[in-house]
């Protein structure tokens, strides 16, 4: 457990969790408070990474520069670490409530986490991704895998911060909208790294989509129209943002640049 | 997911989150109350045997007389279908609010799910398992293993219902006691079975432990005292109900003469 979660990474979503509180409530207790969610969301993050990771998935020998667990402790314990990751971070949503979170919030983001991490979240995306095949799968079914596999954990991260931070119902939807467009934009840029990206900055292989046959926007719609979709849907995430009328909108502004921006 | 659940089984964890709901309320409306908690813990026990039987893990056939998960359905999916009942289960706690659980006490089961069946609990204990091998292992670790693997799911069952019974801190801490060693008892009766049981009424294999060169009871202290442990167990779970002055404890000791008398 502590190998993966050690291993670095962007901390994007736990960054969220404790932007999106804080950009609501306008105060730093406010990230306070956000921050037993904020490692939650990084746990969930971590386990989905080692079952994806293992043979009987991606196979892949890489993550973050460093061997994957299971190249280190073997199947049988990265199977174990996920779902001990995965199952010991809902622990940390009642230890909020300790932070000042109110208890209907924490059971609030208790089921937000279990549906858009599950079935018909975050797993249904893997799902869809492990039948997609080239050749046979569709724009409108690639959205579907990116908006689940990536979006709907990003879209938790926001709106658990959000929840913390005392959003109203017209933010939490506003705060949504956000948080599907960069996390489609942000994975449409996965996508565009591992054929243009550098092997160094990213930690693992390119081109791992093309030897693995997946299906990417670059080779949907090509390179020039798939970027044209992460500048359109950043301009659509910050749009939202705008709407919501924040007390502190300057940060998760800055998130959604960061995210076209990167190298890795 | 549905696949595994509707393989069968005994169901008696979610049968252990109703009847203690009953048990300390005294009325039947508990029952329905606990349903949601009882249909999660049944989702996060059908979630480890489908990782147990993994290949990477127990590698085995056959569960319930039917083929294993990943035999039907394939590695990959039998682990995201495990890590979706996982996540679900979580969803099903929110909801028993709806049904008049007290938030507090949704929040406190949400809590001991993630602790007792994480790795401090259930998952500790597969690990334990795993890692055990056979003339290497002392009493004291295999009690180590099963009180994880077993008792701690079994305790969370009895808890939960407790609590949206409304139990006093003492009644809990007596069903916990009684909850921890009909689990232990579970666990041993389960190693009786696989030297003594028949396989059409098991729905699995003989002598799978003899085989897979696994620790048990019987191996370390022999079958008479095993079958004296369990007695001895099971004796003390009746003691600890009879203490606890509930409205209504004649299911709860009936199920604990039943988990001895099994032989399936």
């Amino acid at each position: 457990m502590m190998y993966s979660l050690e291993a670095g990474g962007k901390r994007i979503r736990p960054a969220l969790v404790m932007t999106a509180a804080e950009a609501i409530r306008g105060s730093s207790e406010a990230r306070a408070a956000a921050r037993p969610v904020a490692c939650a969301v990084e746990y969930v993050h971590t386990y989905s990474l080692i079952h994806d990771d293992l043979p009987a998935m991606d196979d892949d020998d890489y993550r973050r520069g460093k061997l994957t667990n299971h190249k280190v402790f073997g199947e049988a314990m990265a199977i174990l670490a996920g779902d001990a990751l995965l199952t010991h971070a809902f622990s940390l949503i009642p230890q909020s409530v300790r932070q000042g979170v109110p208890l209907e919030a924490a059971l609030a983001i208790v089921e937000d986490l279990s549906l858009l991490a599950g079935a018909s979240g975050m797993v249904g995306g893997q799902v869809a991704d492990m039948q997609g095949e080239q050749g046979m799968t569709t724009v409108k079914e690639l959205e579907y895998i990116h908006l689940h596999k990536t979006s709907d954990l990003v879209i938790f991260s926001v709106k658990s911060g959000a929840r913390i931070g005392g959003a109203t119902p017209f933010q939490l939807e506003q705060l949504t909208l956000y948080a599907r467009n960069i996390g489609l934009a942000f994975q449409i840029q996965d996508d565009i790294l591992d054929l243009i990206g550098d092997e160094s900055k990213l930690g693992k292989k390119t081109n791992s989509d093309v030897n693995q046959q997946k299906v990417t926007y670059p080779y949907l719609i090509g390179m020039q129209e798939s970027k044209a979709l992460v500048d359109r849907l950043t301009e659509e995430a910050k749009s939202a943002v705008s709407n919501a009328g924040l007390s502190n909108p300057s940060l998760l502004l800055q998130i959604a640049d960061y995210l076209v921006q990167r190298d890795h």
